[in-house]
């Protein structure tokens, strides 16, 4: 999935280092697209909570209106806390967000309001859908860093989900395992813990154990070591 | 689910409006225990950052090591971005936690580093899992806020999915929007819009257009409202 076609559009925003943070958040999960409607006069394209993503904050484009930010979009989303919503509206969800997109490829805006008020009635009236991210009713506002950061995670996160395969090599394989097994049970006869009757049982207690744990590779390897030293320190006592 | 069982975990944090941002996404998300390893100086229970959390900030047990924090959590789970994993360990991601978490109830504890160096070898030894968010190779390192922000909202995400029943009385039922119709039907009469051969077909696609756009009950009130004020004033410009 391109995320060039995914905008995040900030109505206002108060505080330039909150800029910068939002900068990083979408720079974190690929997203390029960023319009500011009419910020608040301080300087905000070189905050420091930007970190390496200056680039994306030089190249952010100014807005007069939220009007022209969102007007090549076929999708515009505003986001709120759900106190905030006209009773009129259904609030959706960020998963319900990713659902529909999974399902038509839009142009994508999603839109912030300002950190005090967030966005206005005249500003929501302009978005397809509301949407609101499932917070507490006792502490329902976020930050707007972190809201936007939540939205991208959850906007990347099924197509992330299907990209990433765990690398399974670490894994130690069954005969490595086994082979760990059975130079367990010889240093446990040396040291008489193997009586007569229990060995079967165990063998099948201790290779039950020993793959219930999943060990890597390493962990197998680093167990051979220490049994072979400690083999070969019992035998030497023994002569 | 309650959340009193999932541990938030800072290892030396720094800056102290970072704390302060952890405790509001923590309280955002219903998120109540907050452990410190060793933070650094400055006096960050009272930072401006933890909006409406200082109760969270105050109430965070402050630990000598990490040991300390996480000594009665039966499932640790270290946060790191991937580029500072060794090669022997597997990098799961939130949602493989999800899962886990949702196949059995642990007491977690979920464990950020310091936001310039991260978790140490030595801390990430310390934890059943290391997991890393899915962030682009390019700009992999998120501010902690953000991190710990991300990770809240992925373990309530599905429980707050299945607990969001979106409102259905919104919706105009379909004797509502049919009455509507019959009304533009009316007043496309009156404009002599309706010619004798085309009503069937224009009936059919306007009954398709109307109910494509899934209208709420106010939509078809204020519909109706301008059709009937429509319908009178071309009535008197007849008379």
């Amino acid at each position: 999935m391109s995320l060039s076609n995914r905008r995040i559009v900030l109505v206002q925003p108060r505080d330039p280092n909150n800029i910068g943070a939002v900068a990083r958040a979408m720079k974190n999960f690929g997203f390029t697209d960023l319009a500011i409607v009419t910020p608040h006069p301080p300087v905000w394209s070189e905050v420091v909570s930007a970190v390496n993503a200056t680039d994306l904050l030089t190249s952010a484009r100014v807005c007069g209106s939220l009007d022209d930010a969102i007007a090549d979009c076929d999708l515009v989303i505003g986001t709120t806390d759900r106190t905030r919503v006209e009773e009129k509206r259904t609030v959706y969800t960020p998963f319900d967000l990713s659902r529909e997109l999974a399902a038509a490829d839009y142009n994508l805006a999603l839109v912030f309001g300002s950190e005090k008020h967030g966005l206005t009635n005249e500003d929501l009236s302009r978005c397809h859908r509301v949407m609101s991210i499932p917070t507490e009713r006792n502490c329902p506002s976020m930050n707007l860093g972190q809201a936007v950061a939540v939205c991208c995670y959850e906007l990347i996160r099924d197509s992330a989900q299907a990209a990433i395969a765990h690398r399974p090599a670490e894994t130690a394989t069954a005969g490595a395992t086994e082979a760990a097994l059975q130079l367990s049970l010889e240093v446990l006869r040396q040291i008489d813990f193997v009586l007569p009757g229990n060995e079967p049982d165990l063998t099948r207690r201790l290779r039950g154990s020993l793959l219930r744990l999943n060990p890597t590779r390493y962990d197998i390897e680093m167990l051979c070591g220490i049994l072979s030293r400690i083999k070969r320190g019992l035998q030497q006592t023994g002569e």
